[in-house]
């Protein structure tokens, strides 16, 4: 069952992981490490084979994958024998990336992507595909009445304003081409009344919001250690310090706050209270692909008595993301064949910032994954729309 | 219900902690903080109440309660204000400390031990003793050939040998009393075939070994996030730098190799491979009564990428465990009370190195805890000897 | 010859640790840790004793000595038995501290400020007086004509403007009383064109600014380690998490960035580059008056290796800045007793942002204060004046 | 003035790295950092040019440099062009290892090392040779009665006993030969009165002991600090987790010993007593060419208050030590040709264990190189002899 995944963002170095790594797993050059669809308790026949994913994707910026696995190479994220060995097989995904139009209003440019995504799943003769946006983080959205409904929305996007955020009018051009949807970011994406009504109406499953891949991943088993305790977490700080493209971005503020306020989230919801302290992140570039992370928890025990946990975390995200968006691929794409519609909130495990109003503890997460593949493999006796 | 908590090392740090925390919870001048059975999950009717628990125990040294008391409020371990506002109620329970024989043979030894257990009991109209072992860990037990069977225990501890270690001949009188055993240190207790036997022969539950206070708490939930995200964790490094009297005991190499050997099970059984690494102690007098540890785990991500983390704890070891003792005084008394015998291995939450084959993932540890309690609360629809 | 030491913020935490200090020493109830004119390489004849010191000061706050003194005992800075047994002489230095008049222009809250300076002087007999600003951190000094020039700047106190920020109004008023000054914040203080030829035309010697208790201290000897390694710092990131006063004032992005430009200061001047990377301060509230700072430096060695370093600093500012405000008030006094006027540039030992063009080495900085104090213990064969 | 670098372990990854370091320096191909003797302080026409110097070598294994230096940079630590460019040039310095004997008594060894550092400085037309130890750490050495005396020496290398550890073998065979001797090892090397004897009877210089790469270079300049802001430091712990060759070695304990012993020195000399704590050192595979090391210092303040500093330290030894290695090369072949005999203590900054009896303090060691090479630029004022 051949099975697209459309990357926006497709030549970032999160996509050309994915892309790379999806190559080399087919090829038997490189071991499952990092895809949690591969552990004995989630695995199973519902899931397209990694030989059965067919990559494309949309990007802004122009360089080709192999120059960019190249420099991935030469980073230490990827190793330059895989790189050099799968070069053929990078050019034929080079073919399938299109440069995203920008000409036109929103609704043109919306058209465009629908005909990309159609003819795509034409051309390879897919049973479906999964959009999946790995691109760069946008400033939070600004409110537009159209935003609340399907039709005002149709009607403005024909119009001269910037209606949706890049991110949205992706997640619009993906929910009207029949496509699940997966984000992988903290941008807006399907997070707008307007197309969650349009996912429904166009009977496809959408996943997110935000890769927890590192700080966050920590905090998700961690708080819950402090809570399961009785512990009393009294402050929690933290600051990440990346370089790289998302550096970058992350920098500017107005990114970096929906960015923040995702990460915190974990915390109140988890603990019943927030802790003193907040969350940074600062552009280094000399960290190139890597993030450290360092956090200081102080907290009380029995009598009050202070205490304190400090953690560094030096994680390369792109190695940390890219077998979770081939993951969330599979998932998301097994899901949509099982017929479940609408916002997929038993994937909560990979979010930073999950769908739904469910537990944010790791562990739990996990339960709950286990139970979903474990129905997505046998047919699940409970309704799959449920 | 008047339940007895006999302490064996009764004026050592976690005691004088535990004794003064439940004695100012009692009063209403602390709150549940690091009580495990205070929280909603947790707590319930089956326990007794903290108001209850009635305190004695047994130590080697002879330095007063209060002294102890004082010297932890000068430590930063208590507040000073609570040890000053709770004198009476020290001297009370120090009139129940008792110093350990030490003449005779063994059997001389025990039966002098169950005398003060009973004479304990009848005293304050207990329901029922729990004896909890918080002295200092020993070195790595020496097999004898009467270790095997009841029957010969019996007959060698009559002889002249000294044939169980001390942590051994308190778990051997207190099952010989009638009362439950729980061993909070790495010692051997009750972990003999000849004392497991009689403990079932004269039904009582027991449950141990050695609280999970600090960097085994965080391997236990750190392990199963690399496992659950299928990272491959290529090595866990750690020194714990520790002061206090269990410091200096454990210098001894003989009981480090004890400790060690504890906290390395839980990375082999999680991960199902045991990485590069070792655990150390050491010695450093400094620190008093707190703890820092440090450990570093290097691990793989996609396609072989190394990544790292890095953790320092810093510790009080009497208030992490304190709470856990009391927890731990409420729920064997609770089994024993719903006619639970043998080996608590739904209590595996709380040790570093739990009876039975279980999980040693906090989160799981967890569910079993609380499903336990709830058969507790509900009078339990399966068989409580189960 | 009685000193007298006059504390901008007497009421503060710094000044407070510093009076019981210096009692306690005179007391000969605590040791000299920390006190750097108490090493043998500093100490000598010229420095006046501990017992030669009489404190006064001014604050805004009313909360007397013996309650800060007090909470500090309670939050673990200080001996609580110190402050038991130095009552009375807190109280004592308690009616040497006033509250700084609010009314009036700056010209008659400069001429108050001066009555209070001399009548300390004369009602004590104190040989000199050195005036130190311990006050909370200003924000950054608003420009003003005004500050160019001492007669425009008379002429423009007489007038409606607050033409000075409260570090600069005391500085004004310490060198018109012909008090020395010393600057231990960051605050703008003397620097300001106007008040350093005032400084000159009365003979009064000054220094500052910034006291060097944590952070900097060690970059002013791990970036020499860099530089005289010859490896090559690429990025230096920094996190100071801060309870206690100076941490809400700081939290202030204005008086912050102050701070925070000072702390860059000392790379780039001694590695000849300014490496990637930014200093942050957030206030945490549970650190009360401790302080933690975690940096971490990337650099490379030979053929371009990258390495990295990372520090986690713990420290109690109050314990650190204390026995400096001591020394350079114990200094400062004894250069104005050895006739030096203008800014003690020697003294750079002590800051973050010394005065004059010097090295930021520590080592170096050792070096010329030990010759500084040779100088004033012997006579010194060099013009005291140069 | 052609220089021979003799390397005794030259297929080690020290001696590669150097080896690789300066081809690539004469070649234009990187830069000197790492390279002390190329700052503008140290650097001057007493030097010889990286492109005068020529190497050669002994070792034991049988890995040619072009193998291990293509290890080397999959590993990270050498760039992979810089090793595939330098192929031929690394092919002539191959021709110039040789395989140590090992038939015979010590006597005949000694010669055909004796004529191996002949017949190389012959071939080249040297100037002269400096033989450097950069092979693996030995155990502690067996004393012999021959230790105390040349001639007994001599006597004994003729007979059948090991009288010599292989350092020290080396170090008699280099000053026979009239060759400068530098150790970078903490191995037993000329540490030995019959050898210094030697050295001063062949009128060469010589320099150690243990190259100063890491924690140690850390110690050097934070236990400064300490002693130079009078606090008590109360405790010192550190582990070293190292993987590479010498990983293997040092957890041995034996040479685990030696090499802790030298660096427990920095400090009690430093501060003028010796904190509580221990540093251990610890094998980790997965680390490979890198090193991690953790240490813990807690201090006191002023009135006793306690506070601590942790560092992590995550380096290269090889990229660290190499350009050392040819720093010290450089320096003691200008100190051999300005007549320098004996002792070289104004190296003392490069080691872990300097020899003779001075500064711990890395400023003050820093203070004396820069002297020391001023006078060796100059045609030095004083005996260079002296």
């Amino acid at each position: 069952m051949r099975t697209g995944v459309w990357l926006v963002g497709a030549r970032g170095s999160v996509a050309t992981t994915s892309i790379v790594g999806a190559l080399a797993l087919r090829a038997g050059m490189a071991g499952p490490t990092g895809c949690v669809t591969e552990l004995p308790e989630v695995r199973g026949p519902a899931l397209p084979a990694f030989a059965d994913l067919v990559f494309g994707g949309h990007d802004v910026v122009a360089t080709p994958l192999a120059k960019r696995a190249e420099a991935l190479a030469e980073a230490g994220v990827l190793p330059a024998r895989l790189v050099a060995a799968l070069s053929e097989e990078l050019a034929a995904v080079e073919r399938e990336v299109r440069t995203a139009a920008s000409g036109g209003n929103q609704a043109d440019r919306a058209a465009a992507l629908v005909r990309d995504l159609t003819e795509f799943r034409d051309r390879h003769r897919l049973a479906r595909v999964v959009v999946v946006n790995v691109a760069a983080t946008e400033p939070a959205c600004r409110p537009h009445p159209a935003h609340a409904d399907p039709d005002a929305l149709h009607a403005a996007l024909a119009g001269p304003d910037e209606v949706l955020p890049p991110s949205s009018l992706y997640a619009y051009a993906a929910v009207t081409a029949g496509c699940a949807y997966v984000d992988f970011t903290p941008s807006t994406g399907l997070r707008l009344p307007a197309l969650a009504a349009l996912a429904d109406a166009h009977r496809v499953p959408y996943a997110g919001h935000d890769g927890k891949t590192g700080e966050t991943l920590l905090k998700s088993v961690l708080a819950p250690m402090f809570a399961m305790r009785h512990l009393a977490v009294r402050s929690w700080s933290g600051i990440n310090l990346l370089g790289g493209g998302d550096g970058v971005t992350l920098a500017d503020p107005a990114a970096n706050a929906a960015k923040v306020r995702s990460k915190q989230r974990v915390l109140d919801e988890t603990l019943g209270y927030l802790p003193q302290g907040d969350t940074r992140i600062d552009y280094v570039e000399d960290l190139g692909d890597f993030k450290t992370a360092w956090d200081l928890i102080t907290f009380a025990g029995f009598l009050g008595t202070g205490m304190r946990l400090e953690f560094t975390w030096h994680g390369c995200d792109s190695a940390l993301a890219a077998p979770l968006v081939l993951d969330l691929a599979r998932l998301t794409a097994a899901a949509h064949a099982a017929g479940h519609t609408g916002p997929l909130t038993d994937l909560a495990f990979f979010f930073k910032d999950p769908l739904g109003d469910g537990t944010h503890s790791l562990a739990e997460q996990w339960t709950r994954l286990r139970a979903f593949t474990r129905r997505l493999h046998t047919g699940g006796a409970d309704d799959p729309r449920g």
